[in-house]
């Protein structure tokens, strides 16, 4: 397969839009038309969220290049959670989006090859994953090697959109904040996973939430691709995230959940999702433009 | 339920050992008396992990208080690991043993609560859970609140015990290196926790690899368990674990998952199990007695 870094921006280009949909179908907020079942049982509820994911993926794939699989949502099910948290990633696969697995999954070497296998092994649907970088290399050495050999990529967290994200990853050591020392590492481990178009498939996750911390964090990894959660429900806006594009305007995608997903919660939940798709690629694609940095 | 910390600490002084067996059952290393299928499916290679850790569990139960399942060698077969990861922990329980979810979850607030409920919910096999504290607060609040509410831990990772840790966990900061950075948090995070023996519910991962950081970090956090990964097969010894204890004896449970599970890769690898597993407690007990702090 192609390297990860060149599909996701090819699929950037192709819909003109740098911004993900985030698929967390959190159960309690979702429309009555999906819960077929009086009983939140685990099948019932998983059955529910694949339900609501088809029709947000059928309602946004000819909008944005890709789509978000927050994993907690489906855990909290079991094994049924499980099982829909892949048929959904297969299924926003079958109609042609790029899927990422946001897993946040971190542990040693032998454990990490295991996780690594989960979700970027051969026939599984995802094309990258989120991983913690807290435990270092030998943590996310396998995701790399598995990524390149099948043309996937990763994605570290490095500063988070979360209020609390500072407690430590903002801690000033001898080399900069922690922060700028995960970049530092995101960077290096990135060395030798570019594509054509010049980007590397080792990304990292920037939080909207802190446009200054990201101007920072664009400088130290200038090659890698950020995946930047926190726009819209947690607060990040437009001109928030223009600092994590580079001056190509590429770089970056742009992470929306709740604003999407739950743009209704009506039984026209897909055709609001659509709405507000397309609200979210006008507002950062206009900013784009504001700024001289749009590529199409 | 009773308070966590005091569950672990009665558990250890029942068995007179602060040991716990990792139940990490990496399809490739298990016996062939347990691969009864020549194609390695979902299905049977997840039915095969539970067989194997039936025989396990049933070995050592008598021995050891505590089992820890290492949740990526599950997630690699998808839904039926899960299913197998759960049976497992189920198993366990019905054996009377403590059981720890070795899954490293973090997240923002709103997924960190679903992660939370995924294993610490209403009627999930587990004790504890461990966890990353990257994201600071508000990624580690849910778990300690739904801990709370039904006797179950969390073991934070603090110092972890493979080769890179260092590179993040060592940085040095205002406060001391990362790791105590995050010890202070783990150490405030577990205010209110605390049991009849003065320990508290949310614990610390200290790995066996580093005994000099172990002493450190004992004193940063002198109410706190720790969960002490790489004994045996990763290097770890009894003499640098006693670091790991307080001066009662307890406050430390040490974890052995390659040395004790694959002992033997024979038919008589239940057996061998437990012959490890004894040698484990004689081994730290031996060690605790000779310096004094031998609690029974």
């Amino acid at each position: 397969m192609d390297n990860f870094a060149d599909r996701l921006i090819d699929a950037i280009e192709a819909k003109q839009n740098p911004s993900m949909v985030g698929l967390d179908p959190d159960y309690s907020k979702l429309p009555e038309l999906v819960k077929q079942n009086a009983v939140e049982s685990p099948e019932a509820a998983s059955q529910a969220m694949l339900d609501f994911n088809k029709v947000i993926i059928d309602s946004v794939k000819g909008i944005v290049p890709a789509v978000k699989l927050q994993s907690a949502f489906y855990e909290v099910y079991g094994a049924a959670g499980i099982k829909s948290f892949f048929e959904s990633a297969e299924y926003a696969k079958s109609r042609g989006l790029i899927v990422v697995a946001d897993v946040k999954r971190n542990d040693t070497w032998n454990s990490s090859r295991a996780y690594s296998r989960a979700y970027l092994g051969k026939g599984k649907p995802f094309d990258a994953i989120t991983v913690n970088p807290y435990l270092g290399s030998d943590g996310i050495k396998p995701f790399i090697e598995d990524g390149n050999a099948s043309g996937r990529g990763i994605f570290v967290l490095v500063k988070t959109s979360n209020p609390s994200s500072g407690e430590i990853q903002d801690m000033q050591t001898g080399s900069g904040r922690v922060y700028a020392v995960v970049a530092r590492l995101v960077d290096a481990w990135g060395k030798g996973t570019e594509g054509r178009h010049g980007y590397q498939s080792v990304g990292a996750v920037v939080g909207a939430t802190y446009p200054k911390d990201a101007k920072m964090l664009r400088k130290l990894m200038p090659k890698a691709l950020f995946l930047v959660p926190g726009y819209g429900a947690q607060g990040g806006n437009a001109a928030g995230v223009m600092p994590c594009f580079n001056r190509d305007g590429f770089g970056a995608v742009v992470v929306s959940a709740r604003g999407i997903i739950f743009a209704s919660a009506g039984d026209d939940f897909g055709h609001a999702a659509k709405q507000a798709a397309l609200k979210m690629k006008s507002d950062l694609t206009g900013m784009m433009r504001d700024r001289n940095i749009c590529p199409w």
